[in-house]
């Protein structure tokens, strides 16, 4: 079969699922059960049902009709790789799938939905919606599309990671102690816990379960006692010395067991927190059905994972100090290679892998932590452009090129974008680069007390570019985890959603960008960690300790648009990249460095 | 009797009232029925029963105690004026009125409250509270302090002023169509309108009903067909073709009237929008009880009246040349008084009275916008300060002296402050004069897309204080209205609540400061509007037009700390101001002008 037919058989299978489960629609989500950023391979039902592979979307199967919903990401790739004869395509947010939805039904239709695969608040709000259309939203536990798909990859069985507290900082029991002492001063029960990262960070676990995101995946709840109930794939506990690690008032069960667990809390009557934004309806519908109250609420590790301790920040130093030196290596590699001449072969998937392998040279080195984007010219412009979703771009026929990359290192995760000088650049790209620049050099500078939310802040990295009349259409900055994931909140820096006041040992990009359409794409990226500052006035003031020392190529900057402070942080930042990393280099790559960090 | 003795009797007549309702308590606000931010003197039942006149404010009367809460603006203000043997005092925030009144009070008290004089949010909440302690709140609409006042002051009869388009730019009768299309839209039936900006904006009127809001007190229920129920006082509309100027689907009634058509809407069953947060409880309960369906919603004129139209910012631009030339007027003499030594006698108010006699020379001149802050030395560090709360200070040993006036013009309104050097200055003072100017002109200079809120901008104002470790604890920017309310929502620049995308015309003020207790003050205040931009790159930008043209003191600036961005910034202002101002000055003042704006 080609893949078009593949994709046909496989709806034709789910279609036949509906008629005998007397559904006129189903509804197949991208995400997993624990509605994470990341999902395991055995979780890409959307992949399998329509052979797009993106990392977000959601497809809706009726019985005549089929239509996928995707951002502006994966116009391009959801074309190529769902079959127009089967699937209509739609922008998400243009038209929103619910609406959509009831527009191609009659009164009195059922539409299906497994709940395990959608938050709370999505739940409520479908039901009303489709309510109000008299159209029936019908729980689905027994997934059709996990009953057809024959060869579904076996979930992971790597053991876990026991985390130590020469990495973490803190012992399990002391972060569990601090969260239920909080669930009982609000007179909360138990809180439910869903996220892969709140988990690992809560037991000070980590694990190979899903690529790019080092965690073992399973659920929890924490009871106001400080005693937890985790759910988890035993097997990969097994050789563990697990109970002396994460303390005895931590109990195993199988993960089928949550359900019988979650019901008995709602028999007992807890009162019990969960996020109906990041939690599955199932696990909430379930207590609350047996009688539990829930209580709406944040993710009660969110906050104390994103201040990370000193233990932490250290472990981040020292993953930053080597994944600079991977960096600098690839940096100076690729200035030879244009200077040689000799790049016939390479292109942008060459260039990500030689760029990681400078990285593998480092034994705590684990892997990505994301997908590198490795964008030769007017790529870059696309702002989550991964080469291996069409052709790559051979080198050599383009100015610029940025490489977005991270690393996720036993002690710590990394995320870092550069944007280097490959061939001929023009004034334009030359003062737009310079822009970005100092967007970026007026957020690293910043000074503000606490209280201050990452909202407030965006507007220093945009204004030199507003000023200009250009912009750019992503944030300034997210959290990043600590051997986690380099996408966490609560922490953020945006003119949206960013309402949460950074603190001390919170980890953040620093990122401004711009993309001209077609033509090249430039962006910025150091991550930093929020810290005590030292002014001599009258209010405490916090700043941003940089995290990231790999010189920024100076080749495409403009020095008739900077200011005399922004000349001064250039060459002191530069000065401390050499001071940093010239000990660990040598040769040619140390020649490199010199000359890349010498002054303005 | 003694002030002291009033107060007493006044608190005594009202106990006896309580006594009579059999109420254990009685709660009085500042606020009036319109719940504004001035009111008039009839309306004074704070001052008259506590005898303390600031702006803000709640008394709770008991049987056995009461208790004034004030904000950290009225802490000296209200020790002085309300007798502490009758009153304690408690800071609004810190000690909130209800939970202290429910710590006073046992379980079946009954506290009365007067449901014209509180928002139907605060009663909510109120209640709720309340009831929770098994403590009854019970509405008064005979309030007890209106049974007693016998001298109470009678309303104001001043005649509307019938306000055309020549200087609104657009009739009452289209701002009511386009308002009601958005009723009709949204599916509501009327809106009800309390707040006194707004209907004098929408009915093109104005009045003199109340000090420093040039506005005729009143109701309105606007209908989704666009015809409105206006409920005033016909006496201040006799002279007037009032039908011919507003159109004649408006239907006057009696104030007294509106608890009647009120209860007609409910028992028509309508649906009408009124906001909550502003809007008194009585009309809302009036209308509910009697069966109408309450929307929740932000005043409909709001952002309607925020953006001014090409014809109101004419007379914005108009009435601030008028007001700089009084200004300079006043700095000039102020210069020359102090160079001539003759001070004796010249305190804060002589200063704040020549202010304004200078302002008085424009016939358009009705009354300043605001209560003249005039203050010398130390005085300055207190944001609110007002040299008629206590002993005016004299003038002669300060270095440093703030003026924040703003005057009413029949064609616009302003607000401007101005921190000037009268004596000896030190490089501290120099130095922190310095930081609030870079702020005010980063705010100046800012460009910012469509969908920008001031939450974002504000931190543009704050960087160069907290780069050196200083902050001041007051917004940068609030709204200012037109020949209305010198404080208008809903656009303002702030770290909170400020999430309102600015939009062209709206006029804000730009007024970062700097503050240090018992020592000096600093605030540099411009008015700008917010206006299309002509950058020639790819987004359209919106930017800052200045309103305000008069010279800053640039013998308080220390040049060390300067940019050559800043430099230029303060040459070409002053030069412009120059421009501006020199064909309207002569003599002295002319002579003035050109030294205050020589080049930097």
């Amino acid at each position: 079969m080609n893949s078009f037919e593949i994709i046909a058989d496989r709806v034709n299978l789910v279609r036949e699922s509906l008629r005998e489960l007397e559904l006129d629609a189903f509804i197949v989500p991208h995400d997993d059960e624990h509605l994470g950023e990341y999902i395991p391979a055995e979780a890409e039902r959307l992949a399998w049902v329509t052979g797009f592979t993106g990392s977000a979307g959601l497809a809706v199967l009726l019985i005549e009709r089929a239509a996928l919903f995707i951002d502006g990401r994966y116009t391009v790739q959801a074309r190529l790789q769902a079959p127009g004869e089967i699937f209509e395509y739609h922008h998400l947010i243009d038209t929103p799938h619910l609406v959509w939805l009831a527009d191609q039904l009659e009164r009195g239709a059922k539409v299906g939905f497994d709940p395990r695969l959608h938050s709370l608040n999505w739940y409520r709000e479908a039901d009303a919606l489709l309510r109000e259309r008299g159209i029936e939203l019908v729980q689905v536990t027994d997934n059709p599309i996990d009953r057809h798909w024959s060869d579904r990859p076996a979930p992971s069985k790597a053991p876990v990671i026991l985390y130590g507290e020469e990495l973490t900082g803190m012992s399990s029991t002391a972060k569990r102690e601090q969260i239920a002492a909080d669930l009982r001063r609000r007179g909360l029960d138990a809180a439910l816990l869903t996220q892969a990262e709140s988990i690992n960070w809560l037991l000070n676990l980590r694990g190979r379960d899903v690529e790019r995101l080092p965690v073992v995946l399973g659920f929890a709840v924490l009871y106001a006692n400080s005693t937890l109930d985790f759910f988890v794939d035993s097997d990969k506990l097994e050789c563990f010395p697990f109970t002396q690690h994460v303390g005895n008032d931590v109990s195993l069960h199988p993960i089928d067991n949550l359900g019988e667990v979650l019901t008995r809390l709602g028999e007992d009557g807890l009162k019990v927190q969960a996020d109906p934004a990041t939690a599955n309806a199932w696990c909430q519908l379930t207590m609350e059905q047996a009688g539990a109250t829930l209580v709406a609420g944040q993710d009660p590790t969110l906050r104390l994972k994103a201040c990370k301790n000193e233990v932490e920040l250290a472990g981040m130093r020292a993953a930053h100090q080597r994944d600079a030196v991977a960096m600098v290596r690839f940096l100076a590699w690729l200035d030879r290679l244009v200077e040689s001449g000799e790049t016939a072969g390479v292109d942008e998937g060459t260039l990500a892998d030689r760029l990681e392998s400078f990285r593998k040279a480092s034994d705590l080195y684990v892997e990505p932590s994301f997908d590198t984007i490795s964008a030769l010219g007017p790529n870059a412009a696309m702002c989550h452009y991964h080469h291996s979703n069409g052709v790559p771009r051979p080198f050599g026929q383009d100015g610029i090129y940025l490489v977005d990359s991270g690393g996720q290192y036993l002690d710590g995760t990394t995320d870092i974008t550069r944007t280097v000088c490959v061939g001929e650049v023009d004034e334009e790209q030359k003062a737009m680069f310079t822009r970005v620049m100092q967007g970026h050099i007026a957020l690293d500078q910043a000074r503000f007390p606490r209280g201050t939310a990452g909202i407030q802040l965006d507007v220093l990295a945009r204004m030199p570019l507003w000023r200009a009349g250009f912009n750019y259409d992503h944030g300034t900055g997210h959290g990043v985890g600590h051997f986690l994931s380099v996408h966490e909140g609560p922490q953020r820096i945006a003119p949206k959603g960013s309402m949460e006041p950074l603190q001390p040992g919170m980890v953040l990009s620093n990122e401004p960008g711009y993309y001209r359409e077609n033509a090249f794409g430039i962006r910025c990226e150091n991550l930093v960690v929020v810290s005590e500052s030292d002014e001599q006035g009258e209010v405490p003031m916090l700043r941003f300790e940089r995290l990231t020392y790999v010189p920024f190529d100076t080749r495409l900057i403009d020095r008739a648009l900077l200011s005399p402070d922004e000349f001064r942080w250039i060459n002191e930042y530069h000065a401390e990249v050499r001071r940093r990393l010239a000990p660990q280099l040598d040769g040619a790559d140390l020649a490199w460095l010199e000359q890349a960090t010498a002054l303005l």
